[in-house]
C-alpha cells in the first residue's frame, strides 16, 4: 500500500473530490487548473482531519513532513521565505469540508508575521499601518484558533486603545497605535496560555493546523451539522487551505469583491456582485463600508473587468452552473479566491435553467435537478415585500403560506357580507369551526389567536390556498367588543392589517406585497418534467373554482374531492343537521332528497370543470357530530334560553319594580338590566320554551353522537353503513350528475370512493347499493354511466388485507394523514400540541411524520398494499391523496413503490411534478451507480 | 371409477365416517354394528343431497334404483311389504348431518300408510285409534315436509275437530275423530296442492327424500348455519335415513325414552334418563305427560332395565365418551333410535374426563379435548340458583360475570364505609370513575345504568373478578332522592338487589345463590395441561391480592401489573393531581417525591406475593387528565362558586330584605332561598375565592391537557418523556422496591415494561434513564439488582420495528386491545356503542375484534413482529396482556405464532391454561393429519 498522502497543490488536486479536498479547496484546485489566476497554494485533505481526530487528536504521521516539502515548493513559486524577515511569505490557513457550514468554521489570516518578520514586511509594502494592521489582525485570529483564546479578551483590549486615541472606528487608529495593539495581545496571549507568542512561523503553522482541525468537533460545527442533519457520509472532516495571501487593502490599485456569474435575483446571464476598492473580505462582511456594484468596475478598472467576464464564461462552461466566487485585486492584478455554485431565488434558479439549456450547457434532466420542488412554494404566494421595513404585532403558528391585508372582521357571516360588497377582509377568530366556512370563501386570509397547524383554521385554510395565521401569541379577542387586544394594540373591528401566513407574522396597517407569478422558465421547465415523470399529479378539489385552479396547474385529475365541504356550506347546513338529527330512516331519507339536488349540482360543475379527466369524489367522512354544535354550546344556549324563561313573567309584571327596591339590593341585580334588554330580544326573535325544547333534543342527540375518541369513531364507511341514506344520496347524486353532464357533452369520468375502510366485507356492502343505485339511474336516464369504484386505505388494516380488498376495489388511493395516525397511535392534533415538539428536541423523533412521510413504518404497509393489491388485481389504481401526496420525499417515495399518481393541494401541484420527475432521475442516477 | 352409491344399511356403513352418513345414521350403524337392537334400515348419504342440491334439484341417477333395492332387502328383514294392506312396512324418514342442527331439520313418520294400509294395520294392532293417531301425525308431516304446506292449516282442522268433539287435548280425540281429521287433512292437502293426497307409497317415499334434501337450504337451516358459523367443511348436506318405524304407544308395555350413560349434572357413573310409558317420542318432547325417571323403569320393566345397563356400558367402550340415546319399548322389546355423545355441565364434564382416563377408556390428552375452555367460567362464578323462580327487573350488558347480592348504595365513600362495617353492597351508578374504586374495592357488585362492556365500571369490574351489570335499560338515577326507578319499581338507596353479570340481569331481593367451586377433578385436569402445554400462563394483576388469587389459580407470574390503578387509590389521587398540576418539573418531582415511598410498598407486596416469579410492571399508561376532574365538573363547581360569591356580600348586608320587597318580585327569587341555604354551607365549608382561583387553575391545566383523541394522545410512553419525573420515579420505586425485598430473602423478579412504544428511540431514550436510576439504586443499596426491560407491542408501528426495537427490548408483550383498536381505527367504546352492533347484524364482522382476536389483521401484525424481533434477539420473550390473552381462539393463535406466554385476569387462567394444553394437543393433530 501506497503511504497514506495528505497534501495537494493546487495544481495537484482533484476538484471533483470535494469529499477529500473540501469544496473551498476542489474549487480553488479546480479555478488554477483551468488556468484562473489563484494564489500559489495546497490542501491538507480532510483524511488528515479524519485521521486526527479517530487518533484521538494526533497529527497523522508524516502529515508535517509533506506539509513542509509543500511549504519549500510554495517558496520557490513565490519566491518568498517563510519567515525570512527580508521577504517574508505570508499564508492563511482556512478550513473547508465537503458541504459548505457558513460561520462555522475557522480561518487565520496572515500566518507568517512575526516581530522579525514585520519590520521586513513593512519595508517592503511601505506601509507601517498596513502591516501593523494585519499583524493584529493575525494575533487575535491565531490566539482564538491556534491557541483558544476567547476573543472578547481582544476585543476589549482594542477597545481600550481605541478610547485612549479618541478613535471610533478601527481605520482611524494610526501605525502606532496599531503597535501598541500588537503589543498588547502579545502580553494577553502570554498571559492567557502562559508561553509566549510563538514567533517561530512554523510553530505557528502547526498550532493554526491544529486549530483548524479541533474546530470540526467544536460546539458550533457539531450544532450546526445537527440543525442541518450532516450525517457523516455527507461531510466527514474539514480540509485545511494553505494559500498564499493577497492583500486588497494595498492602496486605491487594490480591491475585494465577490461575483455571480448571473444575477441570482432574476437568473439574468450578465456579470453581478460587489466589490470594495482597498479592503480586506473582513470589511465587506463588517458592513461598515457600502460595497460598489461590479458594474462600476467597468471604468474603475476596465482591464480587471474584462477579465472578470472572460472568467465567468470560464467558470460556467467547467462547471456548468451558476458560480458565485470571490476576489482580491492586488495592486492591479486579479486573484480568485473561492467559487462555489451560486444560491439563487426560484424565479433566477427556473431561469438559469432553461437558458442554461438553450446554451447546451446542461440537459433537461440536469435542468430539473437543480431545482429543489419545495422552492417552488415561491412562485405560489403573495408576500410581504422583502424590502418593507416593518415590525410585527404578534407572531403566531405559520399556518397556511402567502401573505394578505385586509379589515378585521370577527364573524363569518359578517365577513361574507363585507366581502360581498368587495371589502378584503381578515377572518379573525379564536378559533374557527365548520360552520364559519362562508367566511373563509369571502376572506382574504385568516387569522386566530387558538390552534396550530391542524386546526381547522389551518387546513381548510391551506386548503383554499390562503394564507392563515394560526395561535397567534398574545392575541386576545372579544367578540362582544368586537375587537381584539395584543399587547398595547387594540383592534377593532375594520381595522386593517396584513399577515404573512408563511411566517406566521400579524402587522398593523397595510404592508407593501409582491405578487405571485408562475414565470415561462417554470411552465417549461414543468413540461420537461412532465414528459418524463411516472408518477400523475392529481389534485385535491372540493369546489369548480378549486379544480379549476388544480387543471390549470397541471392537475390530470381530482384525487380527492371532500363531500363534507360541500355540507358545511352556509345553506347546506341546516338541511344537514336536520338530517343528522332525524329520528328515523325514512325522515332522514326526506332531508337526503332535499340535499340531493344540491349534491347533484355541486358534482356536475366539478365534472363540467374537469371535463375528460377523473374525478375521484370520497363520500362523506366526518362523523356526524362534527356539524352540529358542540356540548358546551348547547349548555350555553340552554342556560341563556332557562334563565329567559324564569324571569319573563315577573320582568312583564314588574315594570320599574327594579327601581323601587333596596339600593343595597341592587348589587344583586346587574342581571336584571341585562335580562330588560336581552327580553326584548327574546320578544323580536320569539325565544321560547319551543326553541328550549328543540335545543334539548339536540344537545340529547349531540351527547348520543359524540365520541371519546372521534377519529377512531362512527365516520366514513362505518357511518355510511351506520345511516346508509347518506351514502345512498349521494351515491345517486354522483350517477345523475354523470348523467346529466354526459347529456351535456361533457366528458364526466366518476371515481367513486369510501373512506376509513377496514375490510373488504364493508366494500362489499356499500358497492351492494351503488350497484344498484347505478342501475336504476341508468335506467332512468337511459344512458351508460362510466365510473370507477374504489376505496381510501387509511386504515391499517386495509393494508393488511389489501389483496381482499382489491377484489372489489378498482384502485386504492393511501390517506397517509389517518394512516399515520393509526400506525403510529398518535392523534394528530395532540401530538403536533403536545409530544411532537418534546419528541424532535430529544432526537426521538427528527421529522413530524404528518409532515414527512414515515417510511419505515407507515412506507411499509403501503408497499405491502400495493403489491398485494396489485396481486389481486394485476391493473389495480394506486394513488395517495393525504397531504403527503405533495411533499416531495414522500412523492418519490410513491414513485418508488409504483404508484400511479398522487394528489394534492392545487396550489401544490408544481412542486408535486417537479418531484415526480426527480425521482425518476434519481432513480435512473441510482441504477447507474448500481450498474457500475 | 365405481359407480356412485348412495345408500348405506346400517349393517353396512361405517360408523366413524359422520361427513357421509351424518350424525345420527353413523350412531344407528355403529349401534348395528356393535350389536345393539335397532329397527332395521338404511341412510341415503348426504353425499346424494350435495349432488342433489348441485344439480340444482335433481335426483342423482341410480339414487332411487338404490332405494328401492334397500327398502327390498328392508321388506325381507321385517318379514312386510312396503304398501301391502295386509301387513304394511311403516318407516321413518329421517334428516341428520354431520353437526347436530337441533330442531332444524325435518322428520317423518309413518310413511307408508295409506288409505289401503290402513285397515291392515288396524287389523294388525287390533286398535283403530293408534292406527289413525298415526295416520293423521303423517300426513300433517308429509304435508308440511314433502308438500310444503304450512303447519299453522293442519293445526287449524285440528283445532276445529277438537272443537266439534269438545276435546281440550289430542288424547280426547276417539278414532272416529281422528279418522275425521285424517280425511280434512287429505282435503286440505288436495286444496293446496291441486293434486290427491298420493297414496302410493313409493311416491310418498320420493316426495318425502325430496323434502328433505330440500331442508338443508331451508331458511331456518341456513339462518342457525349462520348463527353458529357452521361451513361446508364443517358439514355440507344431510343424509336420509330410513328406519322401519317401531311404536312405543302400543300400550302399557310399550315405552319411549331418553338416556344418559352418565349423570350428565354430576358426571356420576350411572345410568340416568326419563321415560315415559305407552308413548311416543314427539309426546315428551310436548311436555304434557311428565317423564319418570330411568331409575323406576328398574321395577317397572327390570328385565329391560337390565338390558339398559349392559347397553350403556357397550356405548362407552365404543365410543369412549358418555353417549345420550334415544330408545323405545314397543310390546316389551327395546328399540335404540339414536346415540350420540353427551352434553354436560362443567363439572360433570371435568368429573368424566378424569373417570373416563382411570378407566383407561381415554388418555389424559382425549380427556382434555372434551373440555372446552370456555366452560370452565362455570366454575368461577357464583350462579343465580337454576331453580328460582325470578323474573328480572331490569336487562342490561353482561359486563362480568357472576352473581351478587346486596344492599344498593349509591356512592363510592358510603360504599366503602357500610362494607368496612360488613354490608353487602351493590354499587349502583350512572356510570362510574377511577375515583369510585375504593368503592369497587367494598361492593360485592356493580350496576350502572350507562355504558357497555368497556366502560369503566365493566373494565375494572372484570378486572377485579366481580359481578357488573352494566347500562341497565330503564333504569333511571336520581342521586339527589337516593333512588333508583326502574318502570314501576323505586329502589331506594339500601334495598336490596341481586344482579346476574353473565345474563345482566337485575332482580329485586336476594334471590338464592349456587356457590362457585372448583372440583379436584379441574385441579387434575390442569396438572395434566400444564405438563403438555409450551405456553406459560401470566396473570393480569394490580394489587397483592389480585396475586394471590393468581398465583392460586396456577398463574406462572404476572404478565401486567398497571401502575395506574395504584394512582387511582382515595390517599394517592389528591398527591397524584397535585403531582399533574405542577409548574415546573422541580415541582412535580417534591410531588413524585411523596408518591415515591407508596409506589416502593405497592411493589414490594406484589413481590412478596410472587416471591421468585415473574412480575411485569407497566409504567404509568393512561393521560395525565384521566387523573383530574372533567371539564364539566369544573365549569359547574366554578359557576357554582361564582353565584355564591356574587351574592354573599348582599346578603350579608341585607337581612331580611327579601321579605320587604314587593311579592311579586318575589318570583324572581326562588334562587335567594336556595342561595341562603347554600350560603350556610359557604360558611361552614369555607369556599371562597380562593377556592374559586384553584378551580379555575385546574380549569386551564385541564384544557390543557385535554385531547382530541385521547386514546391517541399524550399517553404511555409519550407522557413518560414529556414529564420524565413519573417514570424516574417509578423505576426507582421498582429497583428500591427489588432491593428491600432481596433484604427480607423474597426472590423479587421485576420486569420493566414500557407502554406504547412506537419507535426504538423512545425506548432507548427511557432505557437511560433507567440504567442510570438502577446503578444509583444499586449502588445505594449495595446489592445487585435483577431486572428485565421490556416493552408493551400496542401500536402499528411497533409491530414493524420490531427488529429494531428487539435490539433494546429484552421482552415484548402484546397489547392486543390498542393494537386492534389502531388497526382497525376503531375506538373500542365507540364501536361497541355505535357501529358494532350494525357490522354483526349486517355479516360484516362476525366478531367483535376486541373479544375475538382478528387473526387476519392484528394476528398479521403479531406473527411479524414476533419473526422479526427473534431475527434481532433469538431468545427473545414474547407474552401478551390484552384480553385476548384469556380468550381461547386467541391462546391457540398465539401458541402458534410461538408465544412465551398469555397473561390474562387472574379468574381466566385455569381457561387459558386449558387453552394452552388444547393448542398443543390440536398442533399435534394437524401435523398426524399433514403425516398422512
Amino acid at each position: 500500500m501506497a503511504p497514506e498522502r495528505y497534501c495537494y497543490a493546487f495544481e495537484e488536486g482533484d476538484g471533483k473530490n470535494k469529499h477529500l479536498l473540501g469544496g473551498k479547496g476542489a474549487g480553488l484546485c479546480t479555478m488554477t487548473q483551468i488556468g484562473l489566476p489563484v494564489p500559489p497554494g495546497f490542501v491538507i485533505t480532510t483524511k488528515a482531519n479524519v485521521d486526527y481526530l479517530e487518533s484521538g487528536g494526533q497529527f497523522p504521521e508524516g502529515l508535517m513532513d509533506e506539509v513542509h516539502e509543500y511549504m519549500e515548493a510554495l517558496e520557490k513559486k513565490t519566491d518568498k521565505g517563510f519567515g525570512n524577515p527580508e521577504n517574508p511569505l505570508l499564508i492563511s490557513v482556512r478550513s473547508g469540508s465537503a458541504l459548505s457550514m457558513p460561520g462555522m468554521m475557522d480561518t487565520i489570516l496572515n500566518l507568517g508575521l512575526n516581530d522579525e518578520t514585520v519590520p521586513g514586511f513593512i519595508k517592503l509594502t511601505q506601509n507601517e499601518r498596513f502591516v501593523y494592521d494585519a499583524y493584529r489582525r493575525f494575533l487575535q485570529l491565531f490566539g482564538k484558533i491556534g491557541l483558544g483564546i476567547q476573543d472578547e479578551h481582544f476585543d476589549k483590549i482594542f477597545e481600550e486603545i481605541k478610547g485612549k486615541y479618541h478613535a471610533h472606528v478601527d481605520t482611524e487608529l494610526n501605525a502606532k497605535a496599531l503597535a501598541e495593539v500588537c503589543d498588547r495581545f502579545k502580553e494577553l496571549i502570554k498571559q492567557k496560555t502562559g508561553k509566549p507568542f510563538p514567533q517561530d512561523p512554523w510553530a505557528q503553522l502547526v498550532m493554526a493546523v491544529d486549530g483548524v482541525f479541533k474546530s470540526w468537533t467544536g460546539k458550533r460545527a457539531v450544532d450546526y451539522r445537527r440543525q442541518f442533519n450532516i450525517t457523516p457520509d455527507m461531510a466527514y472532516g474539514t480540509a485545511v487551505n494553505i494559500c498564499t495571501m493577497v492583500f486588497g487593502n494595498m492602496g486605491t490599485d487594490s480591491a475585494t469583491g465577490v461575483g455571480f456569474t448571473r444575477d441570482p435575483g432574476t437568473g439574468e446571464n450578465i456579470l453581478y456582485g460587489d466589490y470594495l476598492v482597498n479592503a480586506q473580505g473582513e470589511d465587506v462582511v463588517a458592513g461598515i463600508r457600502t460595497p460598489r456594484p461590479l458594474r462600476e468596475l467597468r471604468t474603475d478598472m476596465p482591464e480587471i473587468y474584462k477579465q472578470l467576464e472572460q472568467l465567468r464564461h470560464t467558470l460556467e462552461q467547467h462547471y456548468r452552473e451558476i458560480q458565485d466566487f470571490e476576489f482580491t485585486i492586488e495592486r492591479g492584478k486579479l486573484y480568485m479566491l473561492q467559487t462555489r455554485n451560486g444560491k439563487m431565488n426560484a424565479w433566477a434558479l427556473c431561469k438559469t435553467s432553461v437558458d442554461l439549456v438553450k446554451e447546451g450547457l446542461i440537459n433537461e434532466e440536469e435542468a430539473l435537478l437543480r431545482i429543489p420542488p419545495d422552492f417552488l412554494e415561491q412562485f405560489l404566494h403573495r408576500r410581504i415585500d422583502p424590502d418593507a421595513k416593518v415590525e410585527p404585532i404578534a407572531v403566531g403558528i405559520a399556518a397556511s403560506p402567502g401573505a394578505a391585508v385586509g379589515k378585521v372582521v370577527f364573524d363569518a357571516d359578517r365577513a361574507e357580507r363585507l366581502g360581498n360588497e368587495g371589502e378584503k377582509i381578515i377572518l379573525t377568530r379564536i378559533e374557527t369551526k365548520p360552520e364559519d366556512i362562508h367566511g373563509f370563501f369571502a376572506a382574504q386570509g385568516i387569522l386566530t389567536s387558538r390552534g396550530g397547524k391542524t386546526s381547522h383554521a389551518a387546513v381548510v385554510a391551506r386548503g383554499m390556498g390562503k394564507p392563515c395565521v394560526s395561535g397567534a401569541e398574545g392575541m386576545d379577542i372579544n367578540y362582544e367588543l368586537k375587537e381584539a387586544r395584543i399587547g398595547k394594540h387594540i383592534i377593532k373591528e375594520g381595522d386593517i392589517v396584513t399577515i404573512d401566513g408563511g411566517a406566521g407574522a400579524v402587522y398593523l396597517g397595510a404592508v407593501p406585497m409582491v405578487d405571485p407569478k408562475v414565470s415561462d422558465d417554470l411552465v417549461m421547465l414543468l413540461q420537461w418534467a412532465d414528459k418524463i415523470s411516472r408518477l400523475e399529479v392529481w389534485a385535491n378539489a372540493d369546489t369548480p373554482e378549486m379544480a379549476a385552479k388544480a387543471r390549470e396547474h397541471g392537475a390530470k385529475g381530482i384525487g380527492l374531492c371532500r363531500t363534507e365541504r360541500m355540507f358545511n356550506e352556509a345553506d347546506r347546513l341546516p338541511l344537514v343537521r336536520s338530517m343528522i338529527l332525524a329520528n328515523t330512516p325514512d325522515e332522514r331519507k326526506r332531508w337526503c332528497d332535499k340535499l340531493l339536488p344540491m349534491q347533484r349540482q355541486d358534482f356536475y360543475d366539478i365534472f363540467k370543470a374537469m371535463d375528460g379527466l377523473p374525478v375521484t369524489i370520497r363520500l362523506l367522512d366526518p362523523p356526524l357530530h362534527e356539524f352540529l354544535p358542540t356540548i358546551e354550546e348547547l349548555l350555553n344556549d340552554i342556560s341563556r334560553l332557562k334563565e329567559f324563561s324564569q324571569v319573563m313573567y315577573s320582568l312583564e309584571q314588574l315594570p320599574g319594580t327594579a327601581m323601587m327596591i333596596d339600593p343595597e339590593l341592587y348589587k344583586l341585580m346587574p342581571s336584571i338590566e341585562t335580562m330588560t334588554r336581552e327580553f326584548s330580544e327574546y320578544k323580536t326573535k320569539k325565544l321560547d320554551q319551543k326553541l328550549l325544547k328543540q335545543k334539548e333534543e339536540v344537545l340529547r342527540r349531540v351527547r348520543v353522537l359524540t365520541e371519546v375518541n372521534p377519529m377512531l369513531g362512527n365516520r366514513g364507511i362505518r357511518c355510511g353503513i351506520s345511516f346508509p341514506e347518506i351514502y345512498d344520496m349521494q351515491l345517486q347524486a354522483i350517477f345523475e350528475a354523470t348523467a346529466l353532464a354526459l347529456r351535456d357533452k361533457i366528458d364526466a369520468r366518476a371515481e367513486v370512493m369510501i373512506p376509513q375502510v377496514c375490510t373488504a366485507k364493508e366494500l362489499e356492502w356499500v358497492k351492494e347499493r351503488a350497484v344498484r343505485i347505478h342501475g336504476e339511474v341508468e335506467k332512468r336516464y337511459n344512458v351508460k354511466i362510466p365510473h370507477k369504484f374504489g376505496t381510501m386505505i387509511e386504515v391499517v388494516r386495509a393494508c393488511l388485507r389489501a389483496g381482499r380488498i382489491a377484489e372489489i376495489a378498482e384502485f386504492f388511493s393511501f390517506g397517509t394523514n389517518d394512516l399515520s395516525q393509526a400506525t403510529f397511535s398518535f392523534s394528530r392534533e395532540d401530538a403536533e400540541n403536545k409530544f411532537l415538539p418534546i419528541y424532535n428536541t430529544e432526537g426521538i423523533l427528527r421529522d413530524n411524520p404528518f409532515e414527512i412521510l414515515d417510511v419505515m413504518g407507515v412506507g411499509r404497509l403501503m408497499e405491502l398494499a400495493v403489491k398485494e393489491g396489485r396481486q389481486t388485481r394485476p391493473n389495480l389504481k394506486v394513488g395517495i391523496c393525504g397531504e403527503h401526496g405533495g411533499q416531495p420525499q414522500a412523492i418519490e417515495f410513491c414513485h418508488q413503490v409504483g404508484l400511479n399518481y398522487v394528489s394534492c393541494s392545487p396550489m401544490r401541484i408544481p412542486i408535486a411534478r417537479m418531484a415526480a420527475a426527480h425521482a425518476v432521475i434519481k432513480e435512473k442516477g441510482r441504477a447507474v451507480t448500481k450498474a457500475l
